[in-house]
């Protein structure tokens, strides 16, 4: 008897063990995104599909788009809260709030996508995100690349900065605050009004991402003037994850979330690199008027001065911001060098 | 005493399938690379340390380095064998045995790293390399992008086709046939006589890799003129797995395997970049007298046709090769465009 009460406990053991490793944990992730907004939403999507299959079902993440949560600005707030224990957004949405994390998404005349990636993973940035966000209780991912973001479409070729003065364009954040700076009579007009705002002469221009999110706005139907970019050459997005949540999964699903996480994000930038290719082959043959412009000299000159103005008067209020703006300048100086010499060159001759 | 039996049946199959979903599975994984050849050998280092942590242990990798198994270009035939169940290497170095594997590593004026994860992930080039790939019994995936490799050290400049003629070169595989038809006596040397070779004038100039991996070889010391890259835009590692080992895995570890593999070539990429532009900066500031020259256009096209004819003799013995070439063609096209507007245009206005 004494045997196979042994026994029973040598097996109660196993089975307690057992069951314990194949415990299921369930994480709840909201977006900023609609539930099909592509190429943003994919990553939060194949970051859930690629834990749960990694894992055995282990590890489930629900994804909420935004109709769900019904604040989609609030990310941050909802996973430092403790209602979601993830977030799928951008970075620079709550500079409101906490100016330093403004640079995590993109700046303007920034670092581009490969460059940034670099920085991230290889020269701090990283390291630097996750301590702005420490203050906030959560940690901070990549959370994919849409690579450089158009300049915006405008109804008329803008030839010279008198062309800008008074100019109603629609340019949200940190971009339209340089574009103010140039006299541009910056507007705010939500994304649903857009089309009929620059159909009616409401607005003379706007700003909104590349070929592949604005093809579905058809801008391109009556604003030919399509200027190339300047302002977020590597929006990257982002994943938070609330600390305490992060800390309850076990090694193995904490590993299995990160690196979920870190490939979904470089597969977006190259799902959001081919979108743009075939949605701006679609447009051009449809609309063979689409004239491609970049703004001359004179402007952007004008642009990076009052970049540079802004970036100052930002760094004086904070010390954060500043450590991170001048860890990427520090960088962008060196790995610039070798962009140049790379890439440039190369596509020079190749173009 | 039934009831006993059946307890105990019940106990038995929990404990067995508790015991099979924690059996440890032992891959054996070859590389082309020395034990230390950052950023190459990085790449299977990362998959393994990835694939061991999000498996807690159940999915083992050892990476054995050439100095190991003594077969650096034997790789294709060992994961084919099954000595190996899998590899990291080059696709083009066996290209003599199979040409049509050449393009799934870097073709000359082709792809750059962003336009080729795309054509791999987003437009067929994956699946196009499995089919290839298939006649071998292994699986294919891409495992990091050197970037743009250099036009490599050139002891005088060279400014007219005539330059060409003549000079010895060590530039191995197809870039060296195309320079070969411009006249370029193009030798085979060791890596490890190439310094001598270099410094006592038996060659004038030779093509090694990038910034990154040249440093140590210290051919700037010598041959001052540094051409920019055209032969090889974003030369992709990669992975072999041999179809049997890869068939034996449960689903969650084939899973965890291929998502180890996917972010460990993104990762070396990034990695690389940033070697890269460390490595030239340290460079420059030692040997401020290195020149950066790009071939002058003369040249230029001549290779450029060189390459043409090249491609169209290959693809009339192979139609394997020339399905692969043609849709890296037609992809080129739509995403080339969008590379100009996008990265090419932006950096123009930034360098």
């Amino acid at each position: 008897m004494k045997f196979l009460l042994k026994l029973a406990l040598l097996f109660s053991l196993v089975i307690s063990t057992s069951f314990a490793s194949e415990k299921v944990y369930k994480l709840k992730m909201a977006t900023t995104w609609g539930p099909t907004l592509s190429p943003l939403i994919d990553s939060a999507y194949n970051a859930a599909k690629m834990a749960e299959k990694m894992s055995n079902g282990r590890l489930q993440i629900r994804v909420d788009a935004s109709n769900k949560h019904k604040s989609p600005l609030g990310i941050l707030d909802m996973v430092k809260g403790g209602q979601y224990d993830m977030g799928h957004s951008a970075s620079y949405y709550w500079k409101g709030k906490d100016i330093a994390t403004l640079p995590f998404t993109s700046m303007p005349f920034g670092l581009t996508a490969p460059e940034q990636y670099a920085w991230f993973y290889q020269a701090g940035g990283l390291e630097l995100m996750q301590k702005v966000y420490a203050k906030h209780k959560v940690m901070s991912f990549p959370g994919g690349s849409t690579g450089v973001q158009m300049g915006g479409w405008f109804r008329k070729e803008i030839k010279t900065l008198d062309d800008l003065k008074g100019l109603k364009m629609r340019i949200p954040g940190f971009a339209g605050e340089i574009m103010a700076k140039l006299g541009v009579q910056v507007t705010n007009i939500a994304p649903g009004e857009l089309y009929t705002a620059l159909d009616r002469n409401n607005i003379d221009a706007l700003e909104w991402v590349g070929p592949s999110m604005d093809i579905k706005m058809g801008f391109h139907k009556i604003a030919p003037f399509y200027y190339t970019g300047w302002h977020e050459p590597a929006s990257e997005m982002q994943f938070l994850v609330n600390k305490k949540s992060f800390a309850k999964l076990p090694a193995d699903l904490q590993e299995i979330l990160i690196v979920s996480m870190r490939v979904a994000a470089y597969d977006m930038y190259v799902e959001n690199y081919d979108m743009n290719a075939t949605a701006w082959e679609k447009m051009r043959a449809e609309y063979p008027g689409i004239q491609v412009k970049t703004f001359p000299k004179e402007i952007m000159d004008a642009m990076k001065k009052a970049n540079k103005e802004l970036r100052t008067e930002l760094s004086a209020k904070s010390p954060e911001l500043k450590e991170v703006l001048d860890s990427q300048d520090v960088y962008m100086k060196k790995v610039r060098e070798w962009t140049k010499m790379s890439d440039y060159l190369y596509l020079k001759d190749n173009i």
